[in-house]
């Protein structure tokens, strides 16, 4: 199952260094981990990478799975280093420490790279039994994971129809609601952030998505681009929906926004939603292999500048106007490389990132549009089929 | 928000130790950050604990809802260390150990225990730094988080009436499923193992509650307590539901699980079920203050020996029997301190901690039974209130 992680790059730079294997432990809950070792368990399991393939070690219990599913070109058990014994003379943490030595020593591995996240305690416990350990600093594996394969951006893909329909139920939601009072009311009682927020939940469940957070956020919250949102929803106000889920099977993530106003919105904030529109608009036609992902968040930047709304690039300090960057990299992690910010470098194939431009202000509400895409060499496909539309509608 | 925690235990072993302070480099996901902090957040944040109390550095994102919610007796952010020209100089690593370093030095911190999960890269940019780095080798944040408050006893109970309510929802769907030609049929369609964890999610959901995992295993699957479980639920088979959802709110966990028969289970099965049952009460009655996780688990093996069975006590390789350990304590993480199993140690007061011994044959399928309970001086207060029965009843 998972990814078949093409390492390279990291046995690369092993043999430039004269570093004989690269170690990860953790559980799969650890992205890295996940995909250099194409394996989940909810316990930590160590990874060696050499410039031979990638070696597994896991416990009894997790054996025959790791075998069957991994992507490794070996599994071993800890209990061949006889770990039941080890733990009973040193305690489980000794015993892990003597059982990862020598199965590293198997694989003719003394000196390891380890990323920065490493257990300080497994870092420390090798030292002492004479292994040197590294901290690679510049983050390859997170590099690599950055170029999603066909069948990753297949899986990103899948989660992306998943939220489209989640999408759809929350509008669905706002759009048949009556208004009382300013207020959107669902079947007699005041429609919330939280009861939205819950329908967008079950429809990803029942397609095997789950998400931890989302944002439902009117008014004044969805100025906050980090305010989950709470509370009755109201008429003629914008109403920012931020969905981002994960399939439970294939670990990859989704990501998708919208902005819908019920009712009367004023003209100032239809007029962020079109300068919004068209800035989201300008970063998509700026996407291309070997375009930086500075230059699509410029794109974005001058459109908002232009229609006199600050950004972070004409104003530093900014609190209103366009307040975050432009996008990220989606797949294991929702927040991964690369960066479509100031600090973003050059896009390549393969690519996947959201474009999500926004503008904000407590006075205003806020409005953000969000799409994800792949980045090809002629420009992107686009992983979203959601209209982009501020009026709510029922199917 | 979250538990006021008692953190001296902690603050002696510095002292004893000589210790300035212990520092955690994680994000909330770390249950000891998330207790010790009191505050979540989801980036990695630095919470250092010294004599003089819990002091927190954080992002200027995350200020504002640091300063209002957490258990801290100072927040500092980032920012206060010049983080945003140390980043653009030495680069987003390079600014953390540096305000960092400074953040510990306005503690008057020159050394730092950490957890054994504790960053490398953070210990080795803190030691080139010419700070002092120690790995805490008890896990003393583990043992505090053991004993519960009465606020922490009140957020595991409300999750475990959540817990009890998709128990109810599992149930009913197997109690009112038909039964055609030997499989249970619910709507037309065959009632799969699928479809019962569907149904739970839901019910958690609409209860504030998540999971990532559940249990709904049917036969042999059942047989292997850590088989999710997948197809037709069968007729007459033993069917084995376990469940440990999370509040989406406070973090903390319940867990119960029961097993379920339609139409005629076999003489053995039916048997295998009161003998689990007997076991289940026999280590119930031995649960006090002062008394062992040990003396728990012992009491549960010996009914299942005297009944004719294997467990891990009588014979170490078994794989079927008594096949785990009867229980394990519940909070923020599903497994954590203290263990009821050969290697437990005393129960106090304020422990919260399952009892769920079982039975397993792939030739017959498993039983188990699980409440979840706290430790009191005179014995337990069950923290579950769902009935022990092998027949499926429909409200």
């Amino acid at each position: 199952m998972d990814v078949e992680a093409d390492l390279s790059a990291l046995q690369e730079y092993l043999e430039v260094e004269g570093i004989d294997g690269y170690c990860i432990d953790d559980d799969a809950t650890d992205s890295d981990q996940r995909y250099v070792s194409g394996f989940t368990a909810p316990d930590p399991y160590q990874t060696v990478v050499t410039g031979d393939g990638v070696h597994l070690l896991v416990s009894g219990l997790e054996y025959g799975r790791a075998d069957a599913d991994a992507n490794a070109d070996s599994v071993t058990r800890r209990a061949a280093y006889d770990y039941q014994n080890l733990a009973a003379e040193y305690g489980r943490y000794g015993a892990k420490i003597r059982a990862l030595e020598a199965f590293l020593a198997d694989h003719d591995v003394e000196s390891v790279a380890v990323p920065r996240n490493f257990p300080t305690g497994t870092a420390d416990g090798l030292r002492e039994r004479g292994l040197t350990v590294t901290v690679e600093p510049d983050g390859i594996v997170e590099g690599i994971r950055a170029t999603k394969t066909e069948w990753e951006i297949d899986r990103i893909a899948t989660t992306q129809r998943a939220n489209e329909a989640a999408m759809a139920t929350a509008e669905e939601l706002i759009a048949e609601a009556d208004v009382d009072d300013g207020v959107l009311v669902h079947d007699g009682d005041p429609l919330t952030s939280e009861r939205v927020k819950e329908e967008i939940e079950i429809t990803l469940l029942r397609h095997g998505c789950g998400l931890d957070e989302t944002i439902v956020a009117c008014g004044a919250d969805g100025a906050d681009p980090h305010d989950r949102g709470s509370g009755p929803l109201r008429a003629d106000e914008l109403i920012v929906i931020d969905i981002f889920p994960r399939d439970k099977e294939s670990g990859y993530f989704g990501d998708l926004t919208r902005t819908f106003a019920r009712g009367d919105p004023d003209e100032e904030a239809q007029r962020r939603y079109e300068v919004t529109e068209r800035a989201f608009e300008a970063a998509l036609e700026t996407v291309e292999a070997g375009v930086t992902g500075a230059a699509v968040h410029d794109a974005a930047c001058d459109v908002i500048e232009e229609a006199g709304y600050e950004t972070l690039r004409s104003d530093p300090s900014t609190e209103t106007g366009f307040i975050h960057s432009t996008g990220h990299g989606v797949g294991l992690d929702i927040h991964e490389e690369p960066s479509v910010s100031p600090a973003g470098g050059e896009l390549e194939a393969g690519h996947v990132i959201t474009i999500e431009p926004g503008i904000y202000d407590p006075a205003v509400g806020g409005v953000r549009i969000e799409d994800l895409v792949v980045v090809t060499a002629e420009g992107y496909d686009n992983l979203t089929d959601y209209p982009v539309a501020l009026e709510p509608v029922s199917e």
